[in-house]
């Protein structure tokens, strides 16, 4: 065991764009978990979309990270000492550890126990954590698409949109991807198994394609984007479509950006648009995560992993993520298993 | 009984205003109700926002009115002879019969039977009928206001905001009206009931005037405009929002305006927007009537009417109403009682 904490703090805001150079590694002494604490070893960080909004100065669904503070983040971790009774050393816990090797933690911020038996325990932070939690949210609870009807997926090869996708699927629905690049729309083809999927980036006619894509028009929408990817899908909006604002990565944070007003489509079309936060339901992660393992179980999630090696390399990959460059779910290998 | 059909057909389409010339009168023979028919003389004829988009061309939620057709619109009329084994002579109806003195049918247009003595005929037409059916599907359905909350309506004097208002605070609701004449704004609070009423047209800052008379936030807002209202009702928006779009009298039909991008607001606050049209709730007409039938019996609910007199002045009336100078429910009386 070293016996200092690598720490990743963040050290000034987006300008607006996230930059590496937002970040910087410190050593901390390494923490001594008291009476009724475990202490966590870091083995893997997941990196976000929503870390560009938890890190920004504007007021958002939470306050923002403090400067000068570790940065937050999800991680799988293994207890390595406890004087909790709920952990026990050797225990894989899933939580909210953030961006540092070891974390003490009463128990406070563990959000499960994992199964590594089930499914490896990355997966804790993809398709069966707080990503596939997302996607099951928003699309099985807020879009509650029918066998039959059409789903479109925004980012759809993305950590939570390729869950959506592989869903939307189970449940017998024709599903449509956008997506940025010609590697992801093979994913989205080849492992997703979407019906259809589009490279916004180089797509002649978006409204064409998508018109092709959904000859019938679109049932659910799940969005990941906002801006002209939104505009597009509203306007093949079906009677009594479903939306379900999941994130706004292609708008900016700041100021409010304006587009084509939504109501009369809502309206004309008797559509509905929810916002949703998948921290508000982590009350219930236990049981939709078991919700997705069956789905996983049968054959029916499959995922990438975007992999980074080391704390330091986090910062870079989480400005790869907000780019778009990255192949698969983001992660950050943090340590070795005790 | 005369023996002629007076008639307002549509003659013109809006460009983009709707003018009275867009009408013209006509007479026709008199109906001849055939086996299984009845006749049905007009006795009142509802005027609504939402004819703007029933003869405008563009696609909308139905097919537009044809140029050269009677005028579309709801009744009140008195069956005057009849084959049909429904329907007797001396029976009130309420019903489509359009923009004529006399009509034929065979009971598809016929909404519903009126018992006079339950509450006056022309109610039907207002707040115990179409517009109190919209009024309750988007607040008490959609919204599903709890008591305590806040809830803001636009057109708050309006025929229908004028009942969301009252339903609202018979359900206990801190309810806030946004209307457009000083008149309009001391029939809210003197007839209606609000606890707060703001002439949008006369405020100096809107926004300001909002964060007044919604100390605790927004938590449904019913909605009949679009635009700059609504823009500032939604920046409100407590977590948990929701909004119904039931109108969009404020923005232009076409081309589709731009304006702030609601998704990041719907996403930090999770809050939920909707369209609904009151067409699509027609099958649930006297289910809901008779819940807004004990709201009125027990006093809770009060109307204003804004009576034009004779079929050949409900064009102009129509013109007056769409530019928000009607002091009430707009009805025009076309014929007296047989």
């Amino acid at each position: 065991m070293t016996d200092t904490n690598l720490q990743v703090i963040l050290t000034g805001r987006p300008a607006p764009a996230v930059t590496a150079d937002l970040f910087a590694l410190q050593e901390a002494p390494m923490p001594v978990p008291g009476p009724g604490q475990c202490l966590i070893k870091t083995l893997y960080l997941s990196l976000e979309p929503a870390m560009r909004g938890w890190i920004a100065e504007q007021a958002n669904y939470q306050e923002p990270v403090p400067l000068g503070a570790v940065m937050t983040g999800f991680t799988v971790g293994e207890v390595i000492a406890s004087d909790h009774p709920d952990y026990a050393v050797g225990d894989l816990v899933m939580g909210r550890q953030g961006w540092q090797s070891f974390a003490v933690s009463d128990g406070a911020d563990i959000v499960r126990k994992l199964d590594p038996d089930l499914a490896p325990v990355e997966t804790a932070l993809g398709p069966l954590g707080i990503n596939g939690v997302t996607a099951y949210v928003g699309l099985v609870e807020i879009c509650a698409p029918k066998a039959g009807e059409t789903v479109v997926v925004t980012t759809g090869a993305g950590a939570v949109g390729s869950v959506v996708g592989q869903l939307a699927k189970a449940l017998g629905c024709r599903t449509v991807a956008l997506t940025g690049s010609d590697d992801k729309v093979a994913a989205c083809l080849e492992v997703f198994g979407y019906d259809a999927a589009i490279n916004y980036k180089t797509v002649d006619d978006l409204p064409a394609a998508l018109a092709a894509a959904t000859p019938e028009g679109v049932d659910c929408f799940f969005d990941n984007v906002g801006g002209a990817q939104f505009d597009a899908i509203v306007d093949r909006l079906n009677v009594g479509g479903r939306v379900a604002i999941c994130g706004t990565i292609a708008m900016p944070s700041f100021p409010l950006p304006t587009g084509p007003r939504v109501n009369r489509q809502l309206l004309i079309k008797r559509a509905r648009m929810e916002g949703f936060l998948v921290l508000d339901h982590l009350d219930r992660f236990d049981e939709l995560a078991d919700k997705l393992a069956k789905f996983y179980r049968a054959g029916q999630i499959d995922y990438r992993v975007d992999l980074a090696d080391g704390l330091a390399a986090a910062p870079a990959a989480l400005v790869r993520l907000l780019a778009g460059e990255n192949t698969g779910k983001a992660l950050v290998r943090v340590g070795a298993p005790a």
